[in-house]
């Protein structure tokens, strides 16, 4: 069995809109129209944090955030949004899509939801890395677009987990609290509120939040091919609380993206180091970065013999 | 426009099979199958080499190699050629498939092909790479073969041209002699024929022959996204006279694969060093060693305005 764990992800800001008072029944549909539902939810006095069968939604008042991986249709739910509240309210519109491990299987390629995007919103699409290499595509609305100096949003994304991190992920205690405490995903921030999930029969997604602070990880350890998002909004415009050398040493990744919107983490990460970054202020107002890191040393290997074939 | 320079490959061994003796027709129709066509032939006493309109097709009494990109069907030729000589008939049957820049506007996956593949012979598909970074699929017949100790091919697969080998394939002089003169192709082995095609708007595809060695060479220089494939048989048990150091001078890649069968090409050329190595003795007599080399610095850059949406 396959699993795509590489990400979509949409953001729009609509100040006034009230988003959090749509209430739950329209956030649950709007997820459903992107073919995830929604597993559960928690929130703070700022933020409503929901678990999904395929990653997570954050709603503030002004704004929110959708992330979805597998097979999901995510441009299927900026549709939908915007019968709700209409594009020329949004002040922000962001779409990002990694590339795939398997876009094969994908139910869009990122050029056909630029081109559904396109019919409902002016934007400019760009690809962030090589065509032949980790990449990030990202479309911006282009109405001028001021973010708060605090606004900033830092993404790692991991590749092919080694050791002690693939064992513990790959054949997890079906026990949470404990799988939570020996990954340490508990001492990455202090003081969240933590709702997680453990798929079946392997696969682990948890949200937290504190005050409007959230962050988010979404753990795919097939062993043919794993893969670990994580997302915080806490961050400094650099990372010098070192949260990717945090989260990588409990990933334990072969290699790893880290893309910044308005932070610019370090270029080396303990061993690692950036191979490729790509960044530019964009007229959306942020300043984006994508970084590829990896490891200093070669790598030898047997090659993997297929047997999911039915 | 985009045009998938990835490959696919096959080669059959049937002895006694006389296959040069099939005639152009024959194999002219097999082309076909395989959604390609003979643009032109040139020829040995020892191998026929027909340039195709998506790359190469070689052909030798008792064994075939035929190279296929874009959206080729490459599969539905080898089930054609079953019919012709049955499959009890084959020696050896290798099967190539390299990941491409993008699979979801392929007819078929690697997956569909070993499905129908295995349909018609016991084979076994191995995947050389990690499959978030650049993997060449393989499958190969089980039955036990043990190739002559001079059959050795080199593959060198080139991804995004930099410098003046960008600009001369991406807007190469309208005269083919100029080209492979000013590109140095005339001076990658001494003494063989050459037979080579300019695409309009752009492309370049040589096929050359000397006995029964080969080289071939295949450009798809578009912008955004860059390939060019060099493969020969014309190798050592290592490559002792350069060969890799001397065709990657010419294409100045950002990166490339070194693929060696029964030939084990150095860990380092030039500058670049290779970051992965993924090797095996298979079962069909053949040591198969996949090597992806990076250059040793960082790279920043821009991102790429998409604008080829139409």
């Amino acid at each position: 069995m396959f699993f795509e764990g590489s990400e979509k992800k949409v953001e729009i800001v609509a100040h006034g809109a009230g988003l959090r008072g749509f209430g739950e029944a329209f956030w649950s549909d709007l997820v459903e129209r992107a073919r995830a539902r929604v597993l559960s939810k928690i929130y703070t006095d700022q933020v409503d944090s929901y678990l999904l069968s395929e990653s997570s939604l954050f709603v503030w008042d002004d704004r929110f955030t959708l992330i979805t991986c597998g097979r999901t249709t995510l441009v299927d739910a900026v549709v939908e949004f915007a019968k709700k509240v209409p594009v020329d309210r949004w002040d922000l519109f962001i779409f990002e899509l990694k590339n795939e491990y398997r876009p094969q299987l994908q139910l869009s390629s990122f050029d056909d939801d630029v081109k559904r995007l396109k019919s409902h919103l002016s934007g400019r699409p760009y690809r962030f890395g090589a065509i032949d290499a980790h990449h990030l595509f990202l479309f911006h609305s282009e109405k001028p677009y001021r973010p708060h100096s605090e606004d900033r949003t830092l993404e790692i994304l991991m590749y092919d987990l080694q050791g002690d991190a693939k064992d513990l992920f790959g054949k997890p205690p079906r026990d949470k609290l404990e799988l939570r405490r020996r990954a340490g995903l508990d001492k990455v921030f202090d003081g969240f509120a933590i709702d997680d999930f453990l798929f079946d029969p392997c696969g682990y997604s948890l949200n937290a939040i504190r005050g409007d602070f959230y962050f988010t990880v979404h753990v795919t350890p097939e062993e043919n091919g794993s893969y670990v998002s994580f997302e915080t909004n806490l961050v400094g415009s650099t990372d010098t609380d070192g949260i990717v050398e945090r989260v990588t040493a409990i990933f334990q990744p072969r290699s790893f993206d880290v893309i910044g919107f308005n932070c610019a983490p370090a270029s080396r990460v303990g061993d690692f180091q950036a191979r490729s970054w790509v960044e530019k202020k964009l007229d959306c107002g942020y300043e984006v970065r994508f970084q590829h890191f990896e490891a200093p040393w070669s790598q030898k290997t047997e090659p993997y013999l297929i047997q999911e074939l039915r």
